[in-house]
């Protein structure tokens, strides 16, 4: 039976990346395609003595119901990293734990977006973002964006011409998809221009904590001083993704919004899932376990550049990001990524084209490379045959 | 700082329950305010050691992202129970997990409702229904209801006056707030009438599985030829609801705007609930599980039903459950269930009254008693104290 459906619904289509992740699923395929933490680093006996510790210890309290806002334990324990890792002071009551970022994204957009509202974001940006807000019909404007982030005279041209801007949606650290990383001269301007304007800023931070190289560079919500910043969290990459947990950090009146928003939405995140990431908060150093990620995506990212430098023809360029999981391509103009996917899978390759990062369309000659879940040798072999592959396509 | 938010917010506020739950987590509340099940029925034992198993044995796979639909061995228990518990032959490729039934409602109307599209639902309905729907704006049509479910001729009426009709919201088994059930005429009579409009049924059904008295009725979703039902399931009566586990059994085309609308808003339900769940099912004999709780509620019921007969005026009605959770009460006209409540919360008593699970003003002679959460002593205990009260407030 077909359904007269609501008209948000012409505009939701499958992402292409969950098609080519179908494809991935066999195990000969070499995949840069997806974002998928490296499972081995998953620290899996700790996590089934912890969950078989927090049911057994507390069962009737974390099999039940809890409030919206979840568990104080965890929110404690937030609020602490949020003051070590990001330097910015929230109390537990500024914290909302979420079902990982991905749904952080959807209560802003149902808190602040109208249909039609403008949604500005970097270019390219995260594909999820953009299907998370589609549903509630804004209109993305994609701001100018180089090395260092939005470039500030672009975006205050923007919002000269959007008097209906609502959010601005950014990801400061090792982007998704393009591997970059915001200036910090970057950052304080875009807080400035946020201030003067009354806009709020959403900082997207799930891969923030996984610097490779480079000087640490503040977060948007360490150097807000008026609350314009909503804050992302996300256990996926720095712990693992099943558990579906993240967090925001938001300042009031907006938190009580946001509050609201989600519990209509699914009254609140799992009570387990919460109490079992508390749980191992207590009991291994979180930081050290960081440490260790971050050692193994540092060795694949190295192994991914010296591959590409090697293999690559020289008309191809590509980010050296200084951490997180992405590598970003830009192919010779005239070579569209999709043709050469398709070529790539036809010899077990996969990889995501560029084009559905972006808010308007073209870009067909860019290509987004994931390296965390790939051991070494297969990302250096995978290398080899994209660069076999495009060398043969430029002739 | 205070944001220009979306017009919907205006619509959204803090749920009149919410509020008075908090006065109940003082222990010494004999509460009948909430709709919390038993915890001392939760399996707590058999769940701590299948946490553990299960991260153990498959801890890379289920700490880690998995498909929007859901985990394949979940989604095929779930399709087994719905042909052995509720009659209804759905394949594994028509289960959506979701993050409890009240994410299918928000789904539901994402994928469903424009502005001003008329929702129709039972008159009471379930509050938190009415909260996940209101995000997208639709106008609440309540149908007249009576003891066997809504009222057909009146239904047909409603449905002749609104062309914007979209979708008609049900919980045919022991309804929250009523504990009314649709009897079997009535269920067929609303299939004849969706099919013949072109208009889908949401059969919610958390409380399915618990009935104490009566012989069994047939699900919509049994009665169903046509593919005109959604089925909304949940895990948090028969199991625990910390997981925030349910499910949707759906038709194609429909499924796959589900998916979608899903994905956009949190990728998938954790993994690591779905397994744990998945594993439950196969260490228990999850239906004498359900059965014990039957037993559990039904001696609750039971005890409340001869309080409420011995300690209320008789000026004073309430209905008689077969299963679920609630009872429904009807005050005299003139008195006023929140000035009750006031009194009632000074003695340590709580209840929900029942205005707000109305989609029309009015009502305010109603209520909302439950019985799941406290011990038989309790709630004979609670339930002397508000026939004291009434009975002083009758003068």
């Amino acid at each position: 039976m077909e359904f007269k459906l609501a008209n948000r619904m012409e505009h939701l289509k499958t992402s292409e990346i969950r098609e080519i992740l179908k494809v991935t699923e066999r195990p000969e395929v070499i995949s840069f395609a997806g974002g998928l933490p490296a499972p081995e680093a998953f620290p899996v006996e700790v996590m089934s003595e912890a969950a078989a510790r927090v049911i057994a210890r507390d069962g009737r309290r974390v099999l039940q119901y809890s409030t919206t806002e979840g568990l104080p334990e965890l929110r404690r324990t937030i609020a602490d990293r949020m003051a070590n890792r990001f330097g910015a002071s929230f109390s537990p009551d500024e914290i909302l734990v979420t079902a990982g970022s991905q749904q952080g994204l959807d209560l802003l957009a149902k808190v602040f977006i109208d249909q039609d509202d403008a949604l500005l974001c970097e270019s390219p940006t995260y594909l999820g973002a953009l299907q998370a807000f589609r549903t509630y019909g804004p209109r993305f404007v994609g701001v100018e964006t180089d090395d260092d982030g939005m470039v500030i005279s672009a975006l205050e041209e923007t919002l000269d011409r959007e008097p209906r801007a609502k959010l601005i949606y950014t990801i400061p650290d090792f982007q998704n998809p393009s591997g970059r990383s915001w200036s910090v001269e970057r950052r304080r301007a875009l807080l400035d221009v946020a201030v003067r304007r009354g806009i709020p800023v959403i900082e997207d931070a799930p891969y923030a904590e996984l610097r490779f190289a480079g000087p640490p560079r503040p977060s948007l919500a360490a150097l807000d001083r008026m609350g314009h910043v909503v804050f992302l969290g996300s256990f996926s990459k720095i712990f693992c993704p099943g558990l579906r947990l993240g967090w925001m950090a938001i300042r009031q009146p907006l938190y009580q919004k946001l509050v609201l928003a989600k519990q209509g939405t699914d009254l609140h995140t799992s009570t387990l899932g919460q109490a079992l990431a508390a749980e191992v908060f207590n009991t291994i150093n979180v930081d050290s376990h960081v440490e260790r990620i971050r050692n193994l995506y540092r060795g694949r990212r190295d192994a991914m550049v010296k591959a590409l430098e090697r293999e690559l023809p020289p008309s191809t360029t590509f980010t050296r990001p200084e951490g997180g999981l992405f590598i970003w391509m830009e192919l010779p103009d005239g070579i569209n990524a999709r043709a050469l996917l398709e070529r790539c899978l036809a010899v077990d390759l996969a990889f995501v084209p560029g084009s559905g990062f972006f808010a308007d369309t073209g870009h067909d000659n860019t290509a987004r490379l994931n390296y965390s879940n790939m051991p070494e040798a297969r990302i250096e072999e995978g290398v080899a045959r994209l660069g076999k592959i495009l060398r043969d396509m430029l002739g």
